[in-house]
């Protein structure tokens, strides 16, 4: 394999310039941490309550605290109060458009794991369209709707610059 | 943003189970680290040597070492042996084919900072079929084709468990 990105005009010379303003790494700044990606997890699976995001993904109550403000900080969750009868006010947490947008960073890490990583046991869980019950998977695609490979994928800065 | 994936069967109930055996997060034990999605950013850019990802990451020669030689033994990059004249034998990171299939993760990433961090300046770097020219997205489709949002992902136990 030894295919990789072609780096289109100025990019071309690589030593040249770093990814400064990098996409990748602002995403990282929200998302760059295990805990932050499993909670994110949770979130899409239904989980909205404290308690639950704790226990499920297996973390402490202060770091549970710290990712979840940084989450809802981000914009890819909203925290809501509610309160149910006899007890005081508590919030869950919900997913927001942003947050819902992440969902092909998690399905591709999955997909990773399940080719990857699985092992003889095979994927622990199948992803499947609700209204069709076809398999999924996560695609690189152009917009004229070609599968597009690593070492067909092109990168250059815009016009304007 | 109300909807959810849906749980099918055993997993319906929640509060039954937990994301015990989990391909998200076998998939971040590998590459659940900012330096190391950043590193393989380097390698899709065609980044080989050592020098090169640890100062275009911005990584302390420690923190790529440790990183580049986790990513070795998991298979994503390999480590071969180079010699220029008159100097002692060094080594190059080159992509395999599991290190290449990350790509929807990082262009995901990508994507996301994209559309939700990238402000008035836009996106820094833009991405394209070097065949056609035409952008790229990462798209979650099923195998009929359908594009497939979060709230019509159904997750269930493979059917031999």
């Amino acid at each position: 394999m030894d295919g990789v990105m072609t780096l289109e005009g100025v990019l071309a010379d690589r030593g040249a310039w770093k990814a400064e303003r990098c996409s990748i790494k602002r995403a990282l700044d929200v998302v760059g941490t295990r805990s932050a990606v499993l909670l994110m997890r949770e979130a899409y699976y239904g989980t909205t309550r404290f308690d639950d995001f704790a226990d499920r993904v297996g973390i402490t109550d202060a770091v549970a605290s710290a990712r979840l403000r940084e989450l809802v900080d981000a914009g890819l969750l909203e925290r809501r109060p509610y309160r149910e009868p006899g007890k005081r006010t508590r919030h869950e947490y919900v997913l927001t458009d942003a947050g819902a947008d992440l969902l092909p960073v998690l399905l591709a890490l999955w997909q990773w794991g399940d080719k990857h990583l699985a092992g003889e046991e095979g994927p622990p869980l199948l992803l499947s369209h609700s209204s069709c019950a076809a398999p999924l998977t996560v695609q690189v695609r152009c917009e004229e709707g070609h599968e597009v490979p690593l070492e067909e994928v092109s990168v250059r800065l815009p016009r304007s610059r």
